[in-house]
């Protein structure tokens, strides 16, 4: 099962949750979600503890079990690199605090922003990168500098004892082996428009 | 097989023809760039015409091949409504040009805004937004307005005949029957490494 599926369903879940719905079968769960109702059900008999025969799974115990196998029933502690434009957008987004993951320190080169304190998260010198990510338990890292600086980001993190980042610059970029190195491409997304779109003929 | 993957594909086959490789076969597309070769191989299998046997599968014609299915063979005008920090990081983002999504056009609400000139894209009122959409023949719009005026937007962008919209705002929306909404979560993102991190038990 991909990853993030189980993040889809989880926020199903938590949709489900908050309407007030205490119980789901596999097939409401996918009806209502417009997902694949064989892959739920197939997804899901994983988690044939959580589900009753006739009744389907208790909304709020499936919730916090893929949570937990998510990590997301404990808090992260994030590091932000990069605060222009996207990196301001991304320390604004209300989805991250949403599932646990806290903003605790962003790091840049620009001495007009460092030492800026910006919504309860220092600004600090990328210089300090690996005696703060240290000293403040960050974990992960979001990387929002221009492509030309990556590389030099992510070894830096690495470097500092960071095993997983996310990364936002489109450029072909390199990590140690033991380091978890995602790119977010955000023009996949918009790919699957214009693919539908093509398909429709417009 | 989901469009996602296809998009990643094309990736993949970009990088091969950059790097100067003809052919490929689906095991060596799957173990340089990581993927499921079973995967793969049956993805691929869909694309026979494009294989040669004993050799592989001929770079360019196949990436070609994606493209045209994923709509990617012209270019797309695409409206981005709000130019706030999220706004303007995607506005600045390389990818969507590169893969032929043209922002023809920025919609705000914000007079202080409307009116300039931001690398070529003229920002227009929302209150124009039906009449500019036909007069520039825009087909996809990008919402990146904060979650209280998503709804609103979307409302507009549905009225003015958009029929793709992605969304960015992390809040529950709702569109008409035959316009593709697609939510952009970024926490996603971050899950996939909080649950590689919550796995090795760091």
């Amino acid at each position: 099962m991909t990853v993030r599926r189980l993040s889809v369903y989880t926020r199903c879940l938590q949709q489900l949750e908050e309407d007030g719905v205490k119980t789901v079968s596999s097939q409401e769960l996918a009806e209502r979600f417009n997902l694949n109702s064989a892959q739920v059900r197939k997804d899901l008999a994983y988690f044939g503890e959580f589900g009753v025969r006739g009744i389907g799974y208790y909304v709020v115990g499936l919730k916090a079990e893929l949570q937990k196998i998510l990590g997301l029933d404990h808090e992260w502690a994030v590091a932000l690199v990069g605060f222009g434009n996207l990196g301001s957008a991304l320390f604004h987004y209300k989805g991250f605090s949403r599932q646990g993951f806290r903003i605790a320190a962003i790091f840049e080169t620009d001495p007009a922003k460092i030492g800026r304190d910006v919504g309860g998260a220092p600004v600090l010198s990328s210089a300090d990168l690996a005696r703060e990510v240290r000293a403040r338990g960050i974990q992960i890292a979001i990387v929002a500098v221009p492509p030309e600086a990556a590389q030099t980001v992510i070894d830096q993190l690495a470097d500092a004892g960071i095993k997983a980042i996310l990364n936002f610059a489109p450029s072909r970029l390199r990590a140690p082996r033991d380091t978890r190195l995602k790119h977010v491409d955000l023009s996949i997304e918009l790919e699957t428009l214009s693919f539908y779109l093509a398909k429709s003929g417009r």
